[in-house]
């Protein structure tokens, strides 16, 4: 199979030298952001293997904890605040980072991606936050806890401080629907991500203005540049293998015999790579132990589909991939 | 606001007779149909109201009752077998009666929509079957309520003989997921629709195809017509649109106080204009009377977005739609 055709191959061994440049300044990057989270975890009184272990699952969005009570074992606002924040730089665009330390330090903060994803965060904290105030504790316990949790879940990291499922119904959709956004392109997080939903909207709002102006012009734009329509193209295809995998991996899970809540939330937090689950069964205190054999193969599939961005798994199931 | 031009204008103007032709014809067929459906019904034993009433609202898709207990009541099979019948004929594109009726009358069974759609039926239908004889009844037992039940909440119409909501969570998410898609364009059918999904499978093939030839040139197809890219991109704007909405009034259900099932589902049911819902509070044997005033408005407000296809409501929220 010959996927790159050689005109893109020439092209390509031009381009690669920065390529390999900038992946190896990114490597850099992601090195000292984590060792500078050991070094906070540290300083807050998390012992130096700990710090270490967390800090590497933390830039990764990956959310493994040395402790099955993860980082509720530690009860320690500083700790939980500092593996927010790096949850949140884990999920940003890393070559901003590259653009940051050439001086352009403003960029960050310029990107519609990112911009977006810290409105989003920063909603979806308080909503949280209010909601939990309605029924129980002070409100600054309230925020504390919101504000860990609900960025663990939205950048799909999945290290836990409390037991969001005992929050109410709404916190539960709310999550489930997080948990498949994730965080911006070019992270380490999963799902269906930021830059997706920009340009889906995009269209779907040049689609209302052509109602209204049958022959007036509009044209999407990311970050002021116009996109290509090959890009949005791809785009909502994306989505909507997203969603139909995302129904076919419900459906087999609860088809194997997994209750309502661990089939929706099973096959979301597998396809984005987010850790607990929701519900009774896989939960955030819970554990993925007892299911059975088949729902983890089928798991294991979503997940692999998910990290991969579900094109390179499809495409081994096409008779085309394994012709000549 | 000048929603047609000119130009448009005139045309359309000599399209019209034409157009009106065709709509004053599928009117007839829809009253001979609902008439037929009435005849067939009033034979199996039912009073001629209720025949009457019941295949006004069964060609429709609307599936109000006379009784609480919906179709449950007559406990008879040739009523439970003809409405399903009528129910399906419902679903499916009207133009392609016409087709049938000036000579043409294997359009319906070779249009792509249509195979598509008695395939899912089908599929849906023994799915059911077969999943509940694992547990109770005889086998014909089990077909005729999977038969009836999953039709009806296919094409949305929403009548009842069961309690299906008590068959287990698989088709709770089964019937969740099909009420979303609903019958064929061009029916009296809600959802997102057969055709919708036939584009974008369409075009989620494509992108597969180009990344595995990159210089390849492949067209989305359609009734072996091909589909201009206005279209497709249009149809991937609708799918966003509703499962945005559709996660917005879950959203909103459960904010006000819904249970997890309830806001889910009341979401798709109002969306969708199925008619009941799934869980407990507005289950198949339930009513929508108890819901607060606030899930009301926002049941109806789902109502009226998904029967007038999305986009003539979005548009009246457009600051730009009130300019001019």
């Amino acid at each position: 199979m010959q996927l790159f055709h050689t005109e893109s191959a020439d092209s390509a061994e031009k381009v690669l030298p920065r390529a390999g440049q900038i992946a190896s300044i990114i490597g850099i990057i992601y090195f000292v952001l984590t060792m500078l989270c050991a070094l906070l975890l540290w300083i807050f009184g998390m012992s130096t293997f700990d710090s270490i272990a967390h800090s590497m699952t933390t830039l990764s969005t990956g959310g493994f904890s040395t402790s099955d009570m993860s980082i509720g074992k530690y009860d320690n606002i500083n700790i939980e605040f500092t593996i927010s924040i790096f949850m949140i730089l884990g999920s940003l665009p890393f070559v901003l980072y590259l653009q940051a330390i050439r001086g352009n330090i403003f960029a960050i903060f310029k990107d519609d991606q990112v911009q977006l994803f810290i409105l989003l965060v920063i909603t979806s904290v308080l909503i949280v936050t209010f909601w939990k105030y309605q029924n129980t504790a002070t409100f600054f316990n309230n925020f504390r806890s919101s504000f860990f949790n609900t960025i663990s879940i939205f950048t799909g990291t999945g290290y836990t401080t409390q037991d969001f499922n005992n929050w109410g119904s709404f916190i539960i959709i709310l999550f489930l629907f997080l948990m498949l956004v994730g965080g911006c392109a070019g992270s380490t997080t999963c799902g269906i991500k930021i830059f997706r939903l920009q340009i889906l909207y995009q269209s779907a709002k040049i689609q209302i203005f052509k109602l209204l102006n049958p022959h007036g012009v509009s044209v999407a734009k990311f970050n002021k540049m116009p996109v290509s329509e090959s890009i949005t193209y791809s785009v909502m295809g994306y989505f909507f293998m997203f969603i139909i995998i995302y129904i076919l991996i419900t459906l087999i899970l609860s088809f194997v015999g997994n209750d309502f809540l661990t089939s929706l939330s099973g096959a979301a937090t597998s396809l984005a790579n987010v850790g607990p689950g929701l519900g009774n069964v896989i939960g955030p205190t819970k554990t993925f132990a007892g299911l059975s054999d088949t729902t983890k193969w089928v798991l294991i599939i979503g997940m692999l589909t998910g990290r991969l961005e579900l094109l390179s798994v499809i495409i081994l199931l096409t008779p085309a991939f394994w012709k000549n």
